[in-house]
């Protein structure tokens, strides 16, 4: 199903011309035309030439259960016939969005006293992270400290591009577009060892370094000042960045100490992502509130939401009144359906205990193993997603210039060859469909050792080396 | 298909367990149980008691097509087993959103010199607002006036729940909860002749004072301080205000004296319900910027976007480099695929130029009548929406205490005798499919006649007349 090439000069012309496409430099797109990625199947996608490729990004970590699934096309099909849309401002509801907010809170297990038996639904993790800063003004509001406004965040974490989002997200390129962040926003280092330990100190003794610059944020915003941590359990966006196992911990203390909410935001690692139905049960914190969307529909359909705490529900619902805040498409029913069949789906072939047990550490095993390659200066995964560190000099761990592009280079030398992974400056990471078995893993891992060496060839030839 | 009285019971405690829905008080919710639709068909939507009702809201203003509608679901079903999703980040693309693109600006009329060549794809009206206010920051900088921030937006407008649409937003409820607006956005007083215009002002004096107090707060701000004016063309959720014909030519003057970027947020008015397909064609002004989302799927899949014009386009395309803006969903192919099948149905069945000549015409005859009710002070519609003001004395037009909830009292009238119309405080308004026929609307306004007369009923039962 290639296209011809009058077509696809067709399609890449008109995109040049009419579609804005998300982060990117448009007239450089123009120049060189697009990708066109033409239909896709179990977990390989294909492109207007006719390449296979397999998909090692799930879409953009959302196509968990592969693309082509007939049963959430069919699920979605009969509920467009049913009911294709209805609201639920105005005490009305409908049945799909009652099935799925009770079928999260029967997945999200209990974190200490916090239980969560609330759903708030929007259609991505934008909003839902717009949503939460909502949520947790509204609460200290009601609790009668109104001057607790500010929510912390950390740098190079990702929580969207609305004007909420990119203001939580810690991504200067973003900032540096329109006046970003708003007020009552701060950020603190990121948890990464391998840019952040000093020479000497240990992983844990960075963790622990790494936390503490929460409570050094706090103590500096003065902590009554101070509404909410938010963080991704492990960073998606800003390079696959795996947290030291002190860090998570530390957190928590931090967060009791002072009082404050604390906000996971599993956009990425919820719905078994990290072999576990929501992240927070793999690090063992407690948030009071946790950001979904992506996994939940496999990228079907656009869901995302919020599971709210017993901790905020309460006040919420109980002294709260209304609450001032919803979407159009809150609890949309075709993409609470394809949710649905995507949990069905999850839970028949066992896919989250699948990642924890078999296929996670099978990963494991075989990413670390990509750490002897003469470019790759620490390669590391934690369930399904995986990130390595390209550099000049394994033995000093130098890194490229960055202004020469090596993660780049890779990407194409990847995309070439078959395999779809992403490079955010040079580290290049993965998030594998959770449908991979071993064998699908071992021919993603001898796709990105063949890309590697690739590059190593080209950035030798091109005497970077 | 009315559900069994276990089956509803145990979805409502559900619900009141589990979903927290927007805009809404849910433990009052709680009490008395919500509404559960099961399912619709065509102009009518069905609840777990079995009652058919006229949906004179079109699901939330997006359902414009009515529902069943066999065709997107089929064509939802075939995109989902061809590509169910794939971002179009990094430098790729895929057919749906490259002919959607194209499509919308086939649509989309020049306006003066500006043509809508470019769009940007969200999954709903306030993300595709945040985009503005990202889109509109980003001109300025990059014009070299980068001290050009604030926008310029009305009270009682509506422009969606994320952190930057709920500042567009002129809503105080919302205001009030969560230290909204965030810096760099004014409101200014709505066109709403009813409510504000002096006893004696013409409809039109009115209309060009309303304009003016845009001129008024871009003197107070300083003009160049100023970046954009965001508006409805006819405001929706703020209880169908239509602006006097003064209005539009005025504002036009004003942002064109100041060189200041116009924002027209249709996602309400686009796509037919005012009987064009923009409405900025109506109303004859020239935005840079058109916000849509609702009717571009009928609401079948959630999606929304912007349409660039030229002004904004070309700096953005020519000097921009990479916007860092944009939603994993941008683009959905699925959703984008519902668009092209609501579009295709549209235009084969003549919907917009029905509206505008035959339907729209029949309703505003057949709504105007209203006016003849005691209950009702003003009676109007534009295109298919609609809204009348009740009041207590029509000689007088005055209003009954709001306390009272008449507005609330007839829209259960209406619920409970087979007719959907929202409360906005004493208003009632509509937004019927743009499917209806001449005997539909005939239906529609014999069902709200009988609401108003059930209402007038009641309220003079309880003493308030
Ligand atoms: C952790 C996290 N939060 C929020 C978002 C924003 O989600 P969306 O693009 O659906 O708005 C993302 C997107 O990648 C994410 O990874
Ligand atoms: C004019 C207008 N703009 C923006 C929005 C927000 O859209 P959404 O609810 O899809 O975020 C709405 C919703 O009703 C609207 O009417």
């Amino acid at each position: 199903m290639s296209l011809d090439t009058a077509t696809l000069e067709r399609l890449r012309g008109q995109d040049a011309a009419h579609y804005l496409h998300p982060f990117t430099d448009s007239r450089e797109l123009a120049a060189i035309g697009a990708r066109v990625i033409t239909h896709a199947e179990g977990i390989y996608v294909f492109d207007g030439e006719g390449r296979k490729i397999l998909d090692g990004m799930s879409g953009l970590w959302c196509v968990n259960l592969g693309y082509g699934r007939r049963e959430i096309a069919d699920a979605v099909h009969r509920q467009m016939l049913e009911l294709p849309y209805y609201n639920s401002f105005f005490q009305t509801t409908h049945p799909r969005a009652v099935e799925l907010a009770t079928r999260l809170a029967t997945l999200a297990p209990a974190a200490g006293e916090t239980r969560f038996d609330h759903v708030f639904f929007s259609s991505s993790g934008s909003e839902s992270n717009d949503t939460n800063i909502r949520l947790v003004r509204r609460y200290w509001d009601l609790m009668g400290q109104p001057q607790r406004k500010t929510l912390i965040s950390r740098w190079n974490g990702y929580h969207g591009s609305t004007i909420g989002g990119a203001s939580l997200s810690g991504m200067s390129g973003m900032h540096s577009q329109g006046d970003l962040p708003i007020p009552g926003v701060a950020h603190i280092m990121q948890p990464f060892a391998f840019e952040h330990a000093h020479p000497g100190e240990s992983r844990d003794d960075f963790g622990l370094r790494a936390a503490r610059a929460l409570e050094e944020k706090i103590l500096e915003l003065g902590p009554d000042t101070v509404a909410a941590f938010i963080a991704e359990p492990v960073q998606g966006a800003g390079g696959v960045i795996i947290p030291p196992d002190s860090y998570w911990p530390e957190i928590q203390r931090i967060v009791d100490k002072y009082g404050i909410l604390l906000i996971s935001d599993e956009v990425i690692c919820a719905f078994g992502r990290l072999g576990h139905w929501f992240a927070y049960e793999k690090f063992g914190y407690r948030p009071d509130l946790v950001t979904f969307a992506k996994g939940v529909t496999s990228g079907y359909v656009p869901l995302g939401g919020v599971m709210v705490g017993s901790r905020v529900a309460k006040v919420l619902v109980e002294q709260g009144g209304e609450f001032n805040h919803g979407y159009t498409y809150s609890g949309h029913p075709v993409a609470c359906q394809a949710a649905l069949t995507t949990l069905d789906i999850m839970q028949a072939e066992g896919l989250v205990e699948r990642v924890r047990s078999d296929t996670g550490p099978w990963l494991a095993q075989g990413f670390a193993a990509l750490a002897d390659h003469p470019l790759v200066g620490l390669a590391e995964s934690c369930g399904m997603v995986a990130g390595l560190q390209l550099v000049r000099d394994r033995a000093s761990n130098t890194l490229f210039d960055s202004a020469l592009g090596v993660g780049m280079l890779c990407r194409g030398h990847c995309f070439n060859n078959g395999v779809i992974m992403r490079a955010v400056g040079d580290r290049m990471i993965i998030a594998p469909p959770l449908v991979m078995t071993r064998s699908d893993i071992d021919e993603l891992l001898r796709l990105i050792r063949h890309a590697l060496d690739l590059t190593l060839a080209d950035v030798r030839a091109r005497g970077w080396l």
